[in-house]
């Protein structure tokens, strides 16, 4: 009882704050500088990874780039670039990918918990830093046929919500998190992937996203924008409706023509 | 272009599809029979499984029990009540519970993903069975300080609405698949939990609304229901007020203290 009248005492500031989240809509945010500031990328060898260590180059930060695979993670042309940027590091963190589902989970969720786990202890203490998790629009909606992927990116969207509130808990405010969470992007993972939303996203567009968003301290962001819509519709519309919906959405890619030639 | 027509020209059955959920919520709905079927229970030991287990056991399902413990799964009263009702198993999935990140993923995702792996291709032949997840309200929302638990659980709900859709794209709508979300259970998991939502949550009330969720094949089981409006919340307030709406929920635990008193 006592509970509700607090929340209704709390109507004058819902709208208050609803008023200052559309003004704030239009009014463009201020960029942090990331110049000098140590940036740890796993995953840097390619894709997004790749791209943003090469925009984190230009900003003039101190880059660490760690990836998978030794190959992959051979910064050759990478390294040329940002030279007189900063320092670069290549390390292994793992062996190799696999299709199983504890590798997707290791890849995808676990080797962000270790790393974070690392590195959130002495960020906390200076109260400074700032912990990007990549997840993806298949943390938020589902995707037939990417059970694995789509329950770790699940985990990585719960990781990135469960720290962000736990760091307010703590009152370390300066420890800021973003998320990203784009649709399909063509680097090679899924194979012809194609949605009725639009074309498959270039990397390049992804990482201009994350870097604004980084740099103004946006908590989550998704590429494109509609798919915040997305999630919110999920929540309201029938189920039969949203049964509908995704056929016209109607998500494709070749794995699935593989799966199901197998099944068959 | 077409992509928003053909969302448009659905607009009337959005209307029509929301009536019917609507006037769905008045009829009470049918429950089918377990009697005779096979009901595999991981974590059958203790709190939610156990007492699901004698739910079944009431209804002549032959049942097969697994815990993770065998102490805890040392199942004496549960086997004496069900003596008659059906067959008992029990068996040993893990060796010990583990605090540790990988452990909790194990435990709360990774186990359910091998039996669900195990069972699912027989279901799928069959176009006959039913899966149930046992998440939690914080695999939808954030605790502060159960942070590797509410990524796993995110993960635990990922999973289930995957499945979900897999299960439909694969046309095996015989296969059911059902995910319980509950609010803190007094089950000695977390100690001393309180939230000015209501009162802490007995077993006994978690598993009636879980029995009722499974025979009338109900997806998406939050206990209470009011966790469903929260997670709709979430999405539409802005970040400031959810903040100010936290402080009211006001969850604690005794983790808490014990975390904090740690780090200060």
């Amino acid at each position: 009882m006592k509970f509700i009248l607090d929340v209704v005492l709390l109507l004058p500031l819902l709208v208050l704050f609803s008023l200052e989240s559309l003004v704030k809509l239009f009014i463009p945010k201020k960029k942090k500088s990331v110049s000098g500031e140590i940036v740890l990328i796993t995953g840097a060898g390619h894709g997004i990874g790749r791209q943003t260590a090469y925009e984190f180059a230009k900003l003039k930060s101190k880059l660490v780039l760690w990836d998978i695979n030794k190959v992959k993670a051979d910064v050759g042309d990478v390294s040329i670039l940002i030279n007189n940027a900063g320092v670069v590091y290549t390390s292994d963190l793992f062996a190799t990918q696999d299709p199983q589902i504890e590798k997707t989970f290791e890849v995808n969720v676990l080797a962000h918990f270790w790393t974070t786990k690392a590195f959130l202890p002495a960020m906390m203490e200076n109260n400074h830093g700032h912990i990007v998790t990549v997840a993806s629009a298949a943390g938020h909606t589902v995707v037939p046929f990417l059970l694995a992927y789509c329950s770790s990116k699940f985990a990585a969207v719960g990781f990135h919500r469960a720290l962000t509130d736990e760091l307010a808990a703590l009152e370390r405010t300066g420890v800021k998190t973003t998320c990203l969470c784009p649709n399909f992007i063509n680097t090679g993972f899924i194979k012809n992937p194609s949605t009725s939303l639009g074309p498959t996203l270039e990397p390049e567009e992804v990482v201009n996203k994350l870097m604004n968003g980084i740099l103004t301290e946006e908590k989550m962001i998704f590429v494109p924008s509609s798919i915040r819509l997305l999630t919110l519709v999920e929540r309201i519309f029938p189920e039969r409706f949203l049964m509908l919906l995704k056929q016209k959405v109607n998500i494709k890619f070749d794995a699935v023509i593989g799966y199901k030639a197998k099944k068959q």
